[in-house]
Formats: structure tokens, C-alpha cells, sequence
């Protein structure tokens, strides 16, 4: 029996336990959850992740783990996506805590202020703008030092920031004056063999 | 030579550090960096953590690794507070992910806003205010089923929610309808030694 991913195909967070997955030849089923018609809040899907968010991992003996970061973690453990030097392993948890809470509330927000919710990018919460681009700089500083995040090969820690800085453009960021950031886009697009988003 | 940690007094995240290294009796010299006077802006301080962020954790070697996640991983890894089983490793990553994505922005901000800042309760973000109170739920429901929050034992999840849940009061969060939340707060403060905070 195979696992399971509960996910929305919307969702950036969910794309990247995906890719991990894909990039690992994990096989795995595929189980779709509408988040805007309320599939994250049916008493069945709530059993399975009282967090009431996917995506959600349910191996074959029916254990279910939550939070992107925790299944991309579980999935690539011992990987060259997850490599068991602890030094590469240290610095991989620094940047996946770092999107967690530095990066994705307010670059993914942004996105879907401007996508799902189809609004202006002119009414978009100020206080995420400034907090995205500033992870942005942040990201485009790193960059300019080192080709990847964690060690000297993609890791989970770069597809974790990967998936909603790739789509930064579409909530109204500008990546035009970091082009470090686009070119660690790009070798990570040629790595898990993504066709670049065109914005 | 004992290894450091960077942090601000006043700082929820440093506190995770320094519980989970005082637990484990990791001898380590504490450097106090004021936040509100710059402190984490400074060239020297960028230089050791182009994040910006306390916490920072600066091992004998000079290496230095940031994100109070990270470094608690770092110093708890191998013991009853992050312990090899894989499958309460796993919880821990998922409630871990939950609290830096989904509690301390909303919780520990309020907190700041009534705190640090000064302000009055009804000026608190209304957003912050309802992500915070479902987070809460979350705990109380996580609570009436299980003792801790992966296995049967603290680990470093526990006290990564610990921190700011206990401070809820401070930020204008109600935990008197959650008793739950409040009698493992109380579980956790026994067992690492810490009086009850008095709000």
C-alpha cells in the first residue's frame, strides 16, 4: 500500500512536500482538498490533522504528519536532500524555521492576496510587503555568498523557500534587483526539473 | 572554551533556548543583545546572523547558527528532549513547524503589543487576536487527548509552545476557558523547574 498526500494543488506549501516526494521517487497516492470549500474543516479531515491544514502525510499503517516542513523532514531523512552531517543538518533547520516564520506568512500571503483572492496588489497588508521584501534581501545577501542554503547541494531547506519565492512575483514582489535569488531559482528549477515560471 | 548564546532577556525565543539548554546543564556564557537599541542591526551582529534574529547560538569552533528551532534541535538532540525514535521525532517536527508558522507570530505579537510596546488590548491586531485564539484551540483540544505533545514525555516541542502559551495572559489571550492548555503549562513548569507565572 502506498502512502497518502492530502493536499490542495494551490497550495505552494503543499507543492513542496510534492516535489520533494517526486524528486525522491517516492510513490505516494494523491488525495485533493478544496481549502476554499472547506475540506480542511470536515470532522474526517479534522481526525486525521486536528491542525486543520494540509498538507497531510498518511503512511500505510494509517499515521498521519502535518506541516510541510515535517514531511519534506520525514521524507528526505538521510538524503542528499537531508544529509545526516550534522553541521549541513543545523543550517538546514536554521533556514526551514527561518521561511516558517520569516517568509512564508507574509510572501505567501501576499500571493494569495493577489491570486486566490483575485485583489489589488495596491490593497495588499503593508506590514506583509515589508516583511516579504525584507526576506527577500535577506535571501538575495545569502546568495550572493552561496549557491544554496545548507552545504554545498540543493537540500530540502531550498525547495522548502523555493516554491512561494519562485511565485514572489505574482504577489507583487520584484525580483528584477535580486539577481542572486534568481539565479539560485533557476539552478533549483534546473535541478528537480521545473520549467521557469513565467510572471 | 563554553559555547555562547546571543539573546535579549525580554525575548520568548531566547528563553526556549536557554530553558532547553539549562535543562540539559550545557554549560554556555549568555551575551544580552538589546533588540529595541539595535542590537541585531549592527555589522558585527549581521555579520554572525545576516537574519537579523536573536537567538544565536555561537559554538567554541565560531561557528554560529541561528533560529531558536534550530539550536534547540542542535543541543537537544540524542536526549529525552528530542530523542531518536523516529516517530516522535516526526511529531515533534510537525508541532514545531505548527508553532513557528501558526502561534508565535500571532501569540507572542500580541504579547509584544501589550508588553514591549505598551499598548492597550483593544488596539491589538484583530487578525493576530483570532489566529492567536485558534491556536489556543488547538492546544486545548491536543490537551483533553494526550499529555505532551509527541510521545509520552516533554521534548523540545513542548517547550518551543511553552514559552509564549504561558504568557498568553500577558497578550490578552483567555486561557481561563481552556484547562487543558493551563494543566499542561503547569506539567511543563514542574518538570523544568520554573515557578507559574503570575498574571
Amino acid at each position: 500500500m502506498k502512502m497518502k498526500i492530502y493536499g490542495d494543488g494551490r497550495s505552494g506549501n503543499c507543492d513542496k512536500v510534492r516535489l520533494v516526494a517526486d524528486y525522491l521517487r517516492h510513490p505516494y497516492d494523491w488525495v485533493e482538498v478544496d481549502i476554499l470549500k472547506g475540506g480542511t474543516r470536515t470532522a474526517e479531515f479534522l481526525a486525521m490533522n486536528p491542525q486543520g491544514q494540509v498538507p497531510v502525510l498518511v503512511l500505510p499503517d494509517g499515521r498521519s504528519l502535518a506541516q510541510s516542513g515535517a514531511i519534506m523532514r520525514y521524507l528526505a531523512n538521510g538524503t542528499p536532500l537531508l544529509p545526516n552531517d550534522q553541521r549541513t543538518r543545523a543550517k538546514i533547520d536554521e533556514w526551514m524555521f527561518w521561511e516558517a516564520g520569516n517568509h512564508e506568512f507574509f510572501v505567501a500571503g501576499c500571493i494569495a492576496h493577489m491570486t486566490f483572492l483575485g485583489k489589488a496588489r495596491e490593497t495588499r497588508d503593508p506590514m506583509r510587503v515589508e516583511r516579504g521584501d525584507r526576506a527577500l534581501d535577506i535571501l538575495e545577501d545569502q546568495f550572493g555568498r552561496a549557491d544554496w542554503l545548507a552545504g554545498d547541494a540543493m537540500t530540502i531547506a531550498d525547495i522548502a523557500i523555493l516554491v512561494h519565492t519562485r511565485q514572489a512575483p505574482l504577489g507583487g514582489f520584484d525580483l528584477a534587483p535580486r539577481p542572486s535569488v534568481r539565479a539560485w531559482i533557476a539552478r533549483c528549477e534546473r535541478q528537480v526539473g521545473m520549467d521557469a515560471l513565467q510572471v
